[in-house]
């Protein structure tokens, strides 16, 4: 198995100006949300990437993914029918070959040489099968994952046989039926946004479609739930982040790891302090507590 | 003289996306960049808004604005001829009347229960002249704004006389023509981004626009230095901060003074010490530096 296709998918009508926003990058340069993912794709070695959008939304992408987009296959999804269904959308593009699949609204960011997706990638072709990228995660943010139980690959810290995969569990069913062993107490193996898939995903979303109402929303963890009792179908336990950017602050929250985590770590670090020995930002603050409460 | 109108320059070819960017206002919610500013505007009791966008940018400026869409006015600037011409385009909707004029690329954070926009308007309004909002602004950074000298009008403590304005001084300009007595030591009055203009000001373009080459580009300093000695013309230091996007990591320092100054300042302080607390960012960083350096 050799991966050299990427799929990202940002057709979500919540979520689809997220890839558009700018963020500075590690390495202290000005780059769209959209731009850091293809960046993320390239450096895993992928040569061809394919965009799921909203209809309508190609040129804007096209102008954010800048000198890039030149390399870009876009697709739209004319309906929202589901994540599952935007993914769905690029199977004439991928084929009969396993791709990477990245969402448009996260940031990764890796704690090593190797980028995230490029440790994904390395552990696909290593082991020929499906892969998943997931993080271990307090079991009070279920609520916002999907997330697989399974049992880890014998002398391997990292790798897992999945063999279930639920969207956002409960905490009962995912003690039921997702605990790890040897992962912390309270902590689940939750998806990192980030995927190897194989043709049979295609199949499976084609048939479930075909069984669908027209108007049914698709996700895509039923049909990853299913891809294990396929075929080998792996999770790998990135060595990064990820920061969903739909999340309360997430553009804030990305920007400050990004920067944290980068060339300008010092400057950013000496703005923050700056701001926070500003007397006039809590006088601020409270202005705004007197005005709220009619003081 | 009563304001009710107000023009926003948004033309500029570099930050022509900065005011589409999506920020979270010190209220918790999610606004674009204009969102922000149209509502600063609106509460300084401005009814009707012009927006001088790029051609072909109002379809998503229009976006950008949401709801307030409707109330809003676009003029397109053909041609990259600067900013006082942008300011210009606006010349047939303004007319004879004064108006509010914010740019497209700052954020602004006042420090009192009164917007910035409104110090600036009541201002213009009680004393019936055009008026600049400045700060106090230290000399090292003289090189990114315009800067205003002038005499403290007696019995105020936050309104000055403009004799002279001058774009980007060099510090031997600023030392020789803009010293204003009263202030610390190194430091000048230069630009808040934020101004109360008089039909004057089109007047005086109109007139430079006339004597200029075709592709000439004009800003607006000149003209407002030419303005002190047409008519009375004063400056108000605005109690408040403005944030300039367009600098480095501009977006990042704004969205933190306003969650900082807004209602989520705990819950964003907290995200704050908790990315700090992380060692894998400390470690990325020497990750990338290493990577850097060839190691």
């Amino acid at each position: 198995m050799k991966i050299t296709k990427a799929v990202i998918t940002a057709a979500s009508r919540f979520q689809r100006t997220l890839p558009l926003q700018t963020l500075v990058d590690r390495d202290g340069r000005q780059k769209s949300v959209l731009k850091i993912i293809i960046e993320e794709a390239l450096g895993a070695g992928v040569q061809e990437i394919c965009v799921v959008v909203c209809a309508g939304d190609e040129t804007a992408y096209r102008q954010a993914a800048g000198p890039d987009a030149g390399s870009l296959q876009f697709v739209a999804q004319e309906q929202p029918l589901g994540y599952g269904h935007a993914l769905f959308c690029a199977r004439e593009w991928t084929g009969d070959e396993a791709f990477l699949h990245m969402v448009g609204d996260h940031i990764y960011i890796s704690d090593m040489g190797a980028g995230c997706a490029q440790q994904l990638v390395v552990a696909a072709q290593n082991h020929d099968c499906a892969l998943s990228g997931v993080q271990p995660t307090r079991e009070h943010l279920l609520p916002y994952f999907g997330a697989v139980g399974g049992q880890r690959v014998k002398s391997t810290s990292d790798l897992y046989e999945v063999e279930r995969v639920i969207e956002k569990p409960t905490p009962t069913a995912a003690e039921q039926s997702l605990m790890v062993p040897g992962l912390r107490a309270g902590h689940y193996l939750c998806f990192f946004g980030m995927h190897v898939l194989t043709p049979t995903v295609m199949e499976l979303l084609q048939q479930r479609i075909a069984q669908s109402g027209p108007q049914d929303r698709l996700q895509l963890s039923p049909i990853l739930d299913e891809l294990g009792r396929r075929e080998r179908y792996l999770a790998l336990q990135v060595q990064g982040r990820r920061y969903a950017l739909d999340a309360n602050y997430g553009l804030l929250i990305a920007q400050l790891a990004l920067s944290l985590s980068g060339k300008d770590r010092a400057e950013v670090l000496a703005e923050i302090c700056d701001l926070l020995a500003r007397r006039d930002l809590a006088s601020g603050m409270e202005n705004l507590v007197e005005e709220a409460s009619g003081l």
